[in-house]
């Protein structure tokens, strides 16, 4: 890939209930949270707790269907994808077309904290739902 | 916690075969290989992969029996646990007891390339197979 993937950005953690989860993170592990947010185009709520450059990104199905919900439904709390930070999610996503990778999203869509992310095919990346993302200028 | 999550050191991977995983990370994704290494105590093959102040962990399971071999045949490759890093090893682990969470390690035991690891019990960190790591003062 062209792109240079600077860093893990998060990892996503499926979850029947944010504030349920949260004390493990924010008061055993003692991450901050930093943001919370429902990103509806997901059909998820989402918490985003600080650790180093890196995010745990919490996320709470909105609905009984979904993926999110499915993947709860199936597996149980888990888990549910990785992100990788690039600096342009459109060079990123040329070179994923270049290297002939399956996306799920041709376009980036706006992701959490007006990132803009995109998610390769899981069966393109050995099983692992992957994210890029491009934070939004405010935040990174 | 007391002791602060300074970064995600890993997450880890499960695969079937590190050898068939690896272009995907490395020529697609363009991560740079680092380490390969026979991890017996965990049954595993292991490679590290660098992302910014991350790694991807690639595990083979080494037979048919264990923990990462059972992962695979029922939930296939994907993605195995997180690992946070800290800089001592013995505080985050009196911090975790401090705080009552189940272990599986009650002592650190020696993870790849002579980190010192220990992991928690996935019924304390809401589902997810959660490590805590001090890297060897070599690597970090």
């Amino acid at each position: 890939m062209a792109t240079v993937l600077s860093a893990i950005d998060h990892v996503g953690v499926a979850v029947p209930s944010i504030d349920e989860a949260l004390p493990f993170y924010r008061d055993v592990l003692g991450m901050v949270l930093v943001h919370r947010e429902t990103v509806e185009e997901q059909g998820v709520a989402a918490a985003l707790l600080d650790v180093g450059e890196s995010h745990v990104e919490l996320i709470e199905p909105l609905s009984a269907d979904g993926g999110v919900a499915r993947f709860l439904a199936e597996r149980g709390a888990g888990l549910h994808h990785v992100a990788y930070r690039v600096a342009s999610i459109e060079q990123a996503l040329e070179a994923c077309r270049g290297a002939g990778l399956r996306l799920i999203d041709e376009q980036p869509r706006i992701g959490i904290r007006g990132s803009r992310v995109a998610f390769l095919h899981p069966k393109a990346s050995g099983g692992v739902l992957t994210e890029i993302v491009q934070p939004s200028t405010k935040d990174h």
